[in-house]
């Protein structure tokens, strides 16, 4: 890690490309606050905590960086007061690099009475029905307040499947939103600022999108509008045809996505960066991610099993408490439960593109992906004949 | 901690007085699975699980031993299943010593469709209807089951104020259940079982129960029927007359208890060993304990102060974490306040009986019980200037 007092100046973001394998991209960011591998699984802390774990054990796992959510924090404790405490990572005592989004996606997913204009979007809070106005600007200054390392545009998503219409029109106001995203992030080194291709499942608009970012000029390229009720197949569709025209020296990051499988196929496609909140909440309704796929803790026959989830795992967790303890730490709501799963499910996470990095580096992409979906598909151990 | 290998069989369980001053007791239980320093706090893992802890990091605290309940664990997982899995310290990984309670309190408390009778009693799960009988033999077999190293008899607590015959009846009965439990018990040397002094609030019954207990001969013992309803100077009074009464050379166990004050004044008394769900449970609902006292983070005045709970604690988490930042977690009711808090909790009341310890074995109790209540009367820090 980059010691910020002993460089007279701290370092610009900036993001070298390492290795490729095929498409599949292995890459570094640098920020003055640490070094971002990629591709990097970034857990959301989603108000303030990764839930259900210290950040410690989070940075444990070997996360490099953090989401936090704009719309929530801005709702609670709010961004004024988050600057006025020392910034998010203060806050939550997580030293190292932080990704804001804009606050749009929630928004539009949780507000009440929501507003949307070419200024912006007015809405009330899901809270206490408090009213709030997001435009571009107020965005970038709210994540400046957090004091987030990668910012993003404010931009409109919208569902899918969708009116070409409508794609095209949310495309084009996330478009003008975006130049003026830049305008108000004006000249900041040390932060990054990412544009966010929209145009829905429309290679057309799509490529239109992205070019018009470029010509603004990023310091990251999102994905948006991917994951948002459309197949797989559709989003892997997009996303080959749209990372080739992606700048090969800049960072892409798939907003929202995704499961371990949306994440190989992701890379697979040239993508550097993920986050998704669906580790945790996986982990906190009982699921455990392992090499063997998912496993549902709930079910009864774990409830005799002595065995650990996998006693192969480099994560202690996976192999000191028996399946049968975990079913009856989730059969009985307990806490500890959440926090065991939330741990494994994201060190798990953070091993697949430990390894998707390494087989990047040793141009064996491919291999891997299909040598850990090998895994998946051969399934979870038989259950156990002790029992 | 003794390693069992090392020697060519393990230690029986043993009690040694190291100190005192005045009534108040310094003392070491010795198991095989560790030593329990006393005046001891004991951290309840009700359901097989401190809740919202990982067993290191009750370890961390200082907890020599943890409390398992056994009406809990009977219902869920059930103790043969328990033993199946290797007992409750492979199955929780917590390797050092355990007490299990008889289970009887719980069932008064939370069971249903009890029916009490010479035999034992019967009762129905509060969480699916299912029958069970527990028997003072019973009891025995599902705590030998669980692996528990100290051992309780079951007895019928009754709740105060209460009339005289009936603390009487339910006095003898416990009596009665006290000698099948200790032939049920047998010769185990590793293990240590412990009598319940019951008789309310009744000099003279406490007195019968105590020297009936005593011609059975117990290697413990419990203190029942007390923090049940009765003000702290009853309780207070209860124990100054009955612990002259029980042998110097065995530990006393004053159960459920409690709040820090009721712990000091119970060390005053000449008792050894504490156990209450009021630390971890606090802390779930947003109560801090500190050497101010407790602070309520769910309070407005917290919201935005940058102060950690007391930067002068031993413990991390009262260091690294602002006020500020707790008070969001309680107020967004994110695992996290609980698991803070729970550990800032059961690490102050660590914090509070080795104090004790040192200081009887010091002879200066008095003085640093004193300290103590200052310490709390003197109240929280005053609110934050800056804010």
């Amino acid at each position: 890690m980059i010691d910020p007092a002993a460089a007279p100046f701290p370092p610009p973001f900036s993001f070298t490309l390492l290795a490729t394998s095929g498409p599949a991209r292995r890459g570094r960011m640098t920020t003055h606050r640490g070094d971002i591998e990629t591709p990097a699984f970034m857990p959301v802390g989603t108000v303030g905590t990764v839930k259900a774990m210290y950040p410690e054990e989070v940075r444990a796992t070997g996360a490099d960086i953090l989401l936090g959510n704009t719309y929530h924090l801005m709702l609670r404790p709010g961004a004024e007061r988050v600057a006025a405490l020392g910034g998010l990572h203060t806050f939550m005592d997580w030293p190292r690099p932080i990704l804001t989004d804009s606050g749009g996606f929630q928004v539009m997913s949780l507000a009440k009475l929501r507003k949307l204009t070419e200024k912006g979007v007015t809405f009330r809070s899901h809270l206490d029905g408090t009213a709030y106005e997001l435009t571009p600007e107020r965005s970038i200054e709210i994540q400046t307040l957090l004091d987030s390392d990668i910012i993003m545009q404010l931009d409109e998503c919208i569902a899918l499947p969708a009116e070409r219409g409508e794609m095209e029109r949310a495309m084009e106001l996330s478009l003008r939103w975006a130049d003026r995203s830049k305008a108000a992030f004006g000249v900041q080194p040390q932060r990054a600022l990412f544009g966010i291709v929209q145009g829905g499942d429309d290679a057309a608009l799509r490529a239109r999108s992205a070019a018009g970012l470029q010509s603004i000029g990023f310091d990251g390229y999102s994905i948006g509008g991917l994951a948002v009720g459309e197949p797989q197949e559709t989003m892997f569709r997009v996303l080959a045809e749209l990372t080739p025209l992606l700048p090969a020296d800049k960072p892409r990051y798939l907003m929202g996505v995704g499961k371990p499988d949306d994440i190989l196929g992701g890379i697979a496609r040239g993508i550097d960066m993920f986050d998704c909140v669906h580790p945790t909440r996986a982990g906190r309704h009982g699921h455990a991610y392992t090499r063997f796929g998912v496993i549902n803790l709930k079910n009864a026959r774990h409830k005799d099993d002595p065995r650990p989830l996998d006693e192969a795992s480099p994560n202690p967790n996976c192999r000191r408490f028996s399946r049968a303890y975990l079913h009856h730490l989730v059969r009985t709501e307990e806490m500890l439960g959440a926090m065991i799963l939330s741990q494994v499910n994201l060190a798990y996470y953070q091993e697949l593109v430990a390894g998707a990095r390494q087989a990047i580096a040793d141009d064996g992409f491919a291999a891997y992906a299909e040598r850990i979906k090998a895994g998946w598909a051969g399934g979870d151990l038989p259950p156990n004949q002790g029992a």
